[in-house]
């Protein structure tokens, strides 16, 4: 099954009545700084780190990079350009992820087993795409630009996209080796203490989510509508390692009466006992980090739990998960700050403020809400390829929201709607109660 | 994974508040009615059709018989009996089905590895259960009454919607033989022709849903609640086979685009083309049914699809289906009548009125909606074994409204809530679009 | 994959050269003896119990019923008898067991999830079979005769094998039931104690192996043939469960020493720690029988054991498995007595005769040999359906010899060539050492 | 499970009787030119080349350099060196094949999991590992020569092992990406026209088979020993393409008659209609080689096909395949002579030959024969890690002999014994018949 972040997309509406925010000068400039920081992320790796694939659900680093690349080329260049020469007539199968339309793409759980073409023509290929769209982008008639554009904002936003699926892949490559390699040493922030959990409480009424209209978002997010939402509390801060060790610590991972019913399965069919990257060592419980092997610290978020392990926690704890819609409508009181990708700590960071207040809804962890991923009402699927898979991920997902310490900030707005099946939990995904 | 549609419970409150509406006269009838009617459903049954499992889903009939049993011997008898010896020492592991607090259940898989008991010692069983639980009823003093009798009520609840399982476990066993069995000859009126296919509309607004009070209710249908809806409009009857027969001729079984991306993976892995239990003799369709091979009557409703069809199918026509909160406010505009199972079709039947409105919105076929199967704001757990499995289902269904041909009349109610994943379709399960 | 037991066939010379050595009532007395015992067999069964498959290895009661009679309605009665007509239309299909030549047979896997026909409906197949078979004896011509003769001795020896194979199948079926279901109560004579192990010596040189022509055989007993075997020396008996058990209590099912490399995944994967059909009840080993559970008697022959561990036990006493020329050259020298299915124990029973010299050659459990089931020099295959199948069965898989408490002694001989996967043992299998 | 080739070991009493043949001198040159032999063959390659693993059965590159790097350690230097230091404590998990005694290996299923230690490490491991063993043969007392060269003699036997399978795991790998990579360009010699198939002719008779005790042996091709054969005729040449394209041709490959009924399901499951590496390309048989897609030549010998398929093939001939004694009889008869590794060419290569008499019995392919991979009379495993795997891949395996284009012509002896399971065929398999 393809999976699915891939959920690069524009809005209807948003598309055709909106005139592009954006001069060529400073699109030129986003584009830049995007394929940049993804070779950016690429630039501690050693040629091997590149190649390899160790589950159906994380791609090869050269994947990525050739991916987001052939996105460019095929829905810009190819579309576009009259006597456009494809540098290789099977990138186009092999870098495709699951569009059907512009062919059957190449098996997801295969892409380990390609060897060539080598990193070095990888890198020549994204070149290469790149001096086409920078040459496209000035060159274009102004009636060329209103209409390329937005695509090539897609563009950017999907690769910003990959560029977290390719942190947390190259993350769970290397927890699979033995010898634990490091992939970048980190130094990151501590705190002896943090606040205690509290409640923040909100009121019923009519509500409107979803997306205002202004700057980018994917078709999931419209259009604004109205919502009733009974009251509510939120907690004021994330789960933290130490909070779930006591769940752990409980008997918890071996009671049924906590889980869903796929849950207990789950963690009993997997053997699961703790999130993942957590080891025991020496009998004390260590975390694999991009930083390799490190001790759990108790005030740290817990990530890299799934739904099933979020849920059943908040149940344990006499509470439930947020809804989406409670989510949102808690976070328009916060602006949006936090740990993002640009914090460069690539691991949820203790909550160092001690001021009141709904605290961390941003940045750190992708927090797992009740809601199963589902079409906005009067939500319409976009025509052709780039918007086959529109509602086609809309089934037996679990919405997330609030970005996490592998999302770009310039990627993120409030109204974002991340969503993962309910048993994975290779992103940074965390936990924020409800009642 | 233990089958979902073990859902009996009773609401929290409405057990502690209301007094029992029920004499014990009515009670009795109550009881003796629905046992009497599990034991019509096996009469046409040979012993050996008590005995087969052909898939994890479908239970033999003997455990039908023998779990809906175990229920008031475990639920009642045994917690409220002093003194009571169970018949069998190894009934409460063979006829558990997933309450795991009353102890492990036997395996699913392997409820058809089990030859013993026999049919005969299966219906002793039942009897001196019956016996039992009448002379509890009897002896109990009013207070024993008030605690007892809604135990008894969810324990004739429960057993109705094994008599709905029962009857499409028996048809799908006997679709898996050769021979194409013939359970019972039954006569189906027809139509020649039906209604055009017509919308309702709806206005937007917050309206109020969930079970009113009054009467037998699931704790899922708990509390009752607003909720705020858009503009919508519902077709004013069920698709028929002749219209889904179009959407299969286009090729749809073929083209990703009609599809969520799971139910493409499955009808390609599975090679589904049609409906479950439709085949082709000879160039034409028929669909076996619990009378045997039948050519396929183009006007009846069209069933056995799953979520993903159903979906698609709406997608193919350019509308959607509706969502349970949009169905339960519709369906508040007519009264609950239809085919249910007491009209003993066990088919769905073609519409044949004439009138105007909206039609068919009880019995004959589950409606598929789009929503996802979660708690209502505000639902609680029961405590208790009972209660154990409440909120456990609730991931990775969707949510089915308005009954079957298969359901009995005196179980449903308006605001019933029923639930399958998205990929089961051995169920009398069908379509009414919205938009 | 189908089963290969269902190795009955008539050797190609044997079956033109030889005139036929019984008269008419000789063949219909061996036919109505063995048609009867099969129905013998079937006596203490429940309706119930005809009806389960618990693993795709182990067919029902009432398909061995079937089974065997569409033999020589399929071979016989079909091919000979020009106007026949079929009892059934669709018992060729059901029935048949993998002759592919004489059609697609009903998938194997699944031959307990057909109900009907019922068994009473079985019961008249045969006899309305037997019916047909009795005649045709009766008015055959001689030459007639001289032809059907041959085929009806395969479809007796060919329902001989089904008995073995429809008794172990039945203790397994059982053996899966919670309540362990008592067969029949069988009293079987214990011994107080066993005669040592001891050797017996075979010389080196050129031997002679194989089916001597007298008699029924099979045609992978053909053609007699010579071998060079060297100097060998046979355990006196057949190892015991005290011995088995020493080498269970040693932690051999730990250590990847004792085992083939396909072994000791089996274990693992598989979970085994001792044969199939033992128990530990209150920290005693059981086993059960067709009598129900009972205690481990030491002195009992060893069974139910698979190549892996026969193999591996062999190893760690320091000796090895017998190659099948060693086992019948060995077998010469003594006459063909033991504990058949005749004797009625359906167990194998503690050696009781002090006298030296081999022992237990025959009948009790099967005997393990090292090597693996392949062609005869010279062995050619029949033409036509019946020997479709002849070498097809020829790969991975070992022979074993000697006969089992549940092989009838008229179709036993001394070259009778036995073989089962190295993983499988639901059959009577034991041990006999060499070196 | 672990792989077979892993079979190097040396014969017992070889071992403990003969004084080592080779000087100081010569065998520091064996074992620098083997040692420089693997690298050769990875010289061609990528760095991403070294990494990948497709499938379980074909190691990466880089382990194959490492474990066999790995064996001088373990089995030399830190047994036999008092201060020896290993070069990374995890090398001995991460590059240890299969032997349990040696320590817990990591999963064969997940070598391409393993980005570091990378390419340069690697070859920095075999540089250190070559400079120890070096020295140790030059710093040895004489007694200490004696007991190591054996070992170092293993080592280098076991490298040879594993170059073969490093060529055909490069070129199974290459062959899984779409871009068909060239290994390298190789010019192989044409023929026009090849002799036609004849048959030699052997006759009846106890013969010797096994190794005479000359030069070096894996302890499973001893002792020497009698065998008796009946009169046998040999093809006096490997099978062809053309002759291979008949079968296929004729439909066998639909027609359960001509197959095991193993290589029947395995067939049918599998999908297979030709040898490995066969691709139509615009309708014309084209196959895969290590110098990239090649049109089939029809006089070329046919490779990579199972023993179910060579087995297959023989039955449709009227014929059958070579018993492994059978073989080594005839090979008697002629020179190791043939077209091995060290022509260079990677593929077997049409017979050009056109004087008569037995053909092609050494190099090109390894030549199938009917006999299940068992231990001789009298076989001893060794005692020690070296010799736990002694026997454990003798089960479910079928003998070839003869090497083959990617056997190095010093590796091969006339009794070597080489042994896959029944449906591999990645390795240069191919046919000779027999009758």
């Amino acid at each position: 099954m393809e999976k699915t972040l891939e959920k690069s997309r524009t809005e209807d509406h948003h598309l055709k009545t909106s005139s592009f925010p954006f001069t060529r000068t400073e699109l030129i400039k986003k584009f830049e700084e995007v394929r940049a920081f993804t070779e950016q992320i690429t630039d501690p790796l050693e040629i091997e780190d590149y190649v390899v694939q160790v589950a159906e659900h994380a791609s090869p680093a050269k994947w990525h990079l050739a991916h987001t690349t052939w996105f460019f080329e095929t829905f810009l260049l190819e579309k576009e350009l009259e006597d456009y020469d494809p540098i290789h007539p099977q990138y186009s199968y092999l870098f495709n992820s699951y569009y059907l339309q512009t062919g059957v793409p190449h098996c997801r759980a295969r892409r380990g087993n390609i060897s060539r073409p080598t990193v070095k023509q990888v890198y020549e290929y994204r070149e290469s795409i790149d001096e086409h769209v920078l040459n496209l982008i000035k060159d274009a008639t102004d009636k060329q630009y209103e209409e390329w554009a937005p695509i090539i904002e897609i563009g950017i936003h999907h690769e910003q996209q990959h560029q977290e699926l390719l942190m947390t892949d190259l993350k769970y490559m290397f927890s699979q080796n033995p010898l634990n390699p490091v992939y970048k040493e980190i130094e990151r922030p501590k705190a002896k203490s943090i606040p205690e959990n509290s409640w923040i409480k909100f009121d019923e009424g009519v509500y409107k989510i979803g997306h205002k209209g202004e700057g980018f978002g994917y078709d999931n997010e419209f259009p604004r509508h109205k919502t009733y939402i009974h009251d509510f509390e939120l907690a004021n801060r994330l789960a933290t390692n130490s909070e779930y060790m006591e769940f752990m610590n409980s008997g918890a991972y071996e009671e049924p009466e906590w889980w869903l019913d796929e849950g207990f399965s789950t963690i009993r069919d997997e053997g699961w006992n703790s999130p993942l990257h957590w080891i025991k060592v020496d009998g004390k419980w260590h975390q694999f980090t991009l930083s390799g092997l490190e001790k759990i610290d108790p005030n740290d978020p817990v990530t890299h739990v799934s739904y099933f392990e979020a849920d059943a926690y908040a149940r344990w704890k006499g509470y439930r998960l947020p809804t989406e819609q409670e989510w949102e409508v808690a976070s328009e009181t916060v602006p949006v700050e936090g740990h993002f990708a640009d914090a460069g700590y690539l691991q949820p960071i203790a909550l160092r403020s001690e001021k009141g207040g709904l605290q961390q809804m941003f940045g750190d962890v992708w927090q797992w809400t009740q809601s199963s991923y589902s079409p906005y009402p009067g939500y319409k699927p976009l025509p052709g390829a780039l918007g086959e898979y529109n509602g086609k991920f809309m089934c037996n997902q679990y919405v997330l929201r609030g970005g996490s310490c592998a999302t770009s900030k310039s990627h993120f707005r409030r109204s974002y709607r991340n969503f993962f099946h309910a048993d994975e939990r290779w992103q940074f995904t965390g936990i924020r109660l409800a009642r």
